[in-house]
């Protein structure tokens, strides 16, 4: 594995509820006429699977629980935005004015249960805010089984997000939801180039695709939400995000 | 920027004590007919960049501290490997048996300050270790003022190491040295696709580049420590990974 090609799709369009993700993602890939082979990685883009699966919340049909309106005051943040970060998450694991780092129902510690209102649209006149998906390694590994029905191929999937970090500054891209690919790769017991056996070597291959993607899909006005990657050299792998997720007992930093 | 190629450089040699890093890596890059542009960075694994500044570390010739020793006594360490982990470091961050993470002189937070036995040859019969470069920001910056003095063209520059991180399992390729580039990419304020002020998007560029690097790097025998990476469109900035560390004060997970 030498060379490594990442490629924003074009003419993804603006995705609405119901859209079919496979189908809309496969046009794109055709009107640029980029065939898609075995090994190849769609890296895609959270908000848009989200979407697809109609994880929008109008926050006028939210109501705040007393425990949400209490941690609203606590971080200044909308109460109603609070009671839904809450409700999508196990614990919270740091608050101060401005900030609240959940540990996601998902096992994800990250800010505000990855709910933000950037790149949502609104329905109406409401405001609507977006969840993350229920279950991102099962939409990976249904991208993946549409993907392989309708073409035969057997491509990889990482759905991506874009977490803070403690210890570090600036968001980098993670892997929420993984098929088809190791998302841990184990290289531990391989001899080095001079013959130690190495230890600790797990390799976070999924979140270094997604961060890699993250170079190119950007975060703004021009976001590119599907990035195709070719050229990496896997093994075919029912690899999950939640492989990803350190247990509470491993975890020094909790 | 649609398009984002990683090419792992053949033909590096094993690196010594003094060789001259900018010489041998355009050397490989010649022997490859690959011609280095504007605006291309080059990722190089942190190890060749220490071996080249003679970094290694005779485990003989090391005298621990009582503290070391104490150190050592609490996480099944060589006291040797750990003076010289306590002597590269501000402070130790967490430790238990087998794990020492500490805060590297640097400012970068991980285990063991980055020192390693991993791909260290041995000199003669002595164990030896290696440190991080004494300052990678400035190592970057002199292979780039070197490139740019022979070739004449602007690339950036990004020292990388591989770090394991609170929350998430497997290691992931980060920025310990930058030049040419920002580390940290700031769109706070840019309108997003349906007109929200982004508001917390500084984007840790470098270390996604990085992490996208380490997919193709490797950790053990097939290890490719040059990568080149072609297709970002990033503004020329005075970058250095030193951005990229979290002040202690903005740090909930110290």
């Amino acid at each position: 594995m030498n060379n490594l090609t990442l490629m924003a799709v074009p003419h993804i369009p603006h995705v609405q509820p119901g859209d079919n993700l496979a189908d809309l993602i496969l046009h794109a890939l055709a009107q640029s006429n980029l065939a898609l082979a075995d090994g190849d990685v769609l890296a895609i883009a959270q908000k848009i699977v989200s979407k697809a699966e109609g994880r929008l919340v109008r926050l006028a049909e939210v109501q705040p629980s007393d425990r949400a309106v209490e941690v609203a005051a606590a971080t200044d943040k909308d109460p109603r935005v609070v009671e839904l970060i809450l409700q999508e998450s196990e614990e919270i694991s740091r608050m101060r004015p401005g900030v609240l780092i959940v540990r996601h129902r998902l096992g994800f510690t990250s800010a505000n249960a990855g709910i933000d209102r950037s790149n949502v649209a609104q329905i109406g006149d409401d405001e609507t805010v977006l969840l993350l998906p229920l279950d991102p390694d099962a939409s990976a590994g249904k991208l993946r089984e549409a993907i392989a029905a309708k073409l035969g191929v057997q491509v990889g999937v990482v759905i991506t997000d874009s977490h803070g970090r403690p210890f570090r500054m600036g968001t980098v891209g993670v892997a929420i939801g993984v098929a088809g690919l190791p998302a841990l790769w184990d290289r531990r017991g391989e001899p080095d180039l001079y013959g130690y056996q190495l230890q600790h070597t797990d390799i976070g291959v999924a979140d270094e695709i997604a961060a890699a993607a993250g170079l190119l899909m950007g975060q703004a006005a021009e976001g590119m939400p599907v990035v195709l990657v070719r050229g990496l050299n896997y093994p075919i792998a029912n690899g999950k995000a939640t492989d990803l997720v350190r247990p509470k007992a491993m975890d020094l930093y909790r």
